[in-house]
């Protein structure tokens, strides 16, 4: 990264002992790494390699004003996150592509991807369960009813992407479970089903570590940084009709959006 | 988890022998404690125990209609990911707390996360940097201009949140480097020195495996799941004027807020 010797870092600047300085020149580099490997990765996940190659190190060097080891570690880094590969006598190609998630309107999976190709769900499990009390108490329906529980495995272009687990009141879900769910997003089966858009949905998300099973499930490595959505989805008439839990692949998915300062 | 048994379950139905049926049922108790360990989640993050402690692993069985070693199976997948611990002669409690971001809002993390405590910033690095072209097109400033680069370890109450790598236009960064940068937000200090509101941000959010270094600064065990966003702010007249990297520990962080059908 350039003009590093400009830099005020509060670390270890009195330290004197050639160690010490060993230290810091590491860590100074680390840190240097993690910059270019932000600015790389923007333009990885945004296409700006249009043939999939990026530039020679030397040129990434020159560049960036970076050394030859700070441009390596960025791209180990990048590697790290399954987003590049090296290909002796090629270079650095990218390797993986995430997808972009509507972050500012409320879309059900193969709507928001339409552009990227064709998701279809499997669907692991369906059925009416009892409602827990947390999820009855969300979704208004009396203690103890029952609900339709779905779970999904969804995938595009044959890719696993998330992993849906999905409750529905029963009124609705009985009418669910005659319908294509191999194909069609919930959202859109559940305006068809009720006759009225969806209205607004409450989220939350995280980012976790994938536990053993549903990295297995996602045919992801055990540990895998997953991005967690929890949403409650209410029909235009405020009524909340579909709760559900999905762990996308953090190396497949992002959110985009836009963010306002004033409401 | 409720009616397990009346759930249709596409997988191995049709598999007779005892250690297919073994596995079958070790899937689907991994399935049921995922589904149970979504909705406790949901309870901790939502503070809805308050005194802090689980109910009794037998209250769980009856609750969920769950077996000992689905609820059992449920605990460990919240331990793993920090949220509680068992504790002797108490039984399950909780030991971490995520702090809400906003995410329908446009706001510092002072700002966003006041109610919770005082947010407070190391300055491991503020001083100008000669913009990546990436940098400078997006910052519309010259190519080879130099631009404010400022990294932050953040902190709520003294434990590390975020890592912030912050990239400013010089003609504001050069005000900013005489600002209480360790306690205040830069969207403020932008606010106060531009004399206008922000605008609009475009936002990217990502679950990321943290590499070890940045594992390190943040104080998290190595490959932790990171929420990382993206952020190009613009002030209200629409020049962009702060694009950042933010690394948010997946353990202290959440995103909240609603999104909508219709635009």
């Amino acid at each position: 990264m350039p003009s590093t010797q400009r830099l005020r870092n509060q670390h270890g600047a009195d330290r004197t002992s050639p160690t010490a300085a060993a230290a810091r020149r590491r860590r100074l580099r680390a840190d240097q790494a993690r910059q270019l490997a932000d600015l790389l990765r923007h333009q990885v996940l945004g296409g700006a390699f249009p043939d999939g190659a990026l530039p020679h190190e030397s040129a990434l060097c020159a560049d960036y004003l970076a050394s030859r080891n700070t441009v390596r570690q960025a791209l180990d880094l990048l590697r790290a996150e399954g987003l590049v590969e090296r290909v002796p006598g090629v270079g650095t190609v990218v390797v993986a592509e995430k997808y972009p998630h509507a972050l500012n309107r409320l879309q059900g999976l193969a709507e928001t991807l339409h552009e990227h190709g064709r998701v279809s769900n499997e669907v692991r499990t369906v059925g009416p369960v009892v409602a827990p009390g947390c999820v009855a108490e969300r979704l208004g329906v009396p203690d103890g009813s029952e609900v339709l529980y779905v779970e999904r495995l969804r995938r595009l272009g044959g890719l696993p992407l998330s992993l849906d687990l999905t409750y529905i009141p029963m009124d609705i879900g009985v009418r669910l479970l005659g319908s294509d769910l191999e194909n069609t997003d919930i959202f859109r089966l559940l305006e068809e089903l009720t006759g009225q858009p969806l209205g607004t949905a409450e989220i939350t998300l995280e980012a976790v570590n994938a536990d053993a099973h549903s990295a297995a499930v996602l045919q992801a490595p055990r540990g895998a940084a997953v991005l967690m959505l929890e949403r409650l989805t209410h029909l235009a008439d405020g009524r909340p009709v579909d709760l559900e839990f999905i762990r996308f692949r953090g190396d497949r998915i992002t959110m985009q959006g836009l963010v306002h300062r004033s409401l």
